[in-house]
């Protein structure tokens, strides 16, 4: 198990600072979000230290998904506000990382929530010539299993 | 194997309809979006049809974890721009689902992308106490194992 003396998800996880908690398993945590998007907002998040999606071992991702989905399912049948469910993850700075720690955002979605997403101006349908080259680029560049 | 005549997701993964695929394997399948957020924005889906989180195979969804993490690697590589990547999945219109055979958005982020959440306006650091209430009615509602 990594951990990183200067991370706050890895002390919140050792319990050096206070938590909501939800839940727990040996890979995963699920804690709530102390500045929540809507009420209910968990992280979900591996203990093991991962600063980004690069160095994140991938059963402790896939488990991150499954706790994600159980999250969800919480979600919905808690009685809090939840017409539906956003999962996000932002890897890197430019993607809006705040704490360098992996984790999945689960929060709940209701109408008139106030939360939107804004998409850039040349969001548009693209031409599938387009579409085609950028998947071939991208399976050149798919890591080698 | 789940399939659904009308769901416009089903038909490309079985190649009715033209899509640009990027990996495939026997669970997930990973395509462009024809309308990107930005250049590289794939959708990470099941083959298996499941409408909602509800009813998504829990194997599926850790596969489909996996495949993002894979998806966010190449585009760090592909040459495309990318300094951050996002995943974003949307469970129920309410959280921004329009085609309903779950899938994970993964594109990439740069600098001056256009892209930003907007957030609601009483998304503030909420007391200790809150949280604690609000994961306690998290913990009685996680579904059994």
């Amino acid at each position: 198990m990594q951990t990183a003396d200067d991370c706050v998800f890895c002390r919140l996880i050792s319990g050096q600072l206070e938590a909501s908690l939800v839940y727990e398993d040996r890979r995963t945590v699920a804690l709530m979000d102390i500045q929540p998007v809507t009420s209910g907002h968990m992280l979900v998040m591996p203990r093991s230290h991962s600063s980004s999606l690069a160095d994140l071992d991938a059963d402790d991702g896939a488990q991150i998904f499954r706790v994600a989905q159980l999250a969800a399912a919480a979600l919905r049948h808690s009685g809090l506000r939840c017409q539906g469910v956003n999962l996000l993850l932002a890897d890197g700075a430019a993607a809006g990382q705040e704490v360098f720690h992996v984790h999945v955002h689960v929060f709940p979605r209701f109408e008139g929530d106030g939360f939107g997403l804004r998409l850039p101006a040349d969001s548009e349908i693209r031409p599938r010539a387009e579409l085609d080259a950028t998947a071939s680029a991208l399976r050149e560049a798919w890591p080698a299993r």
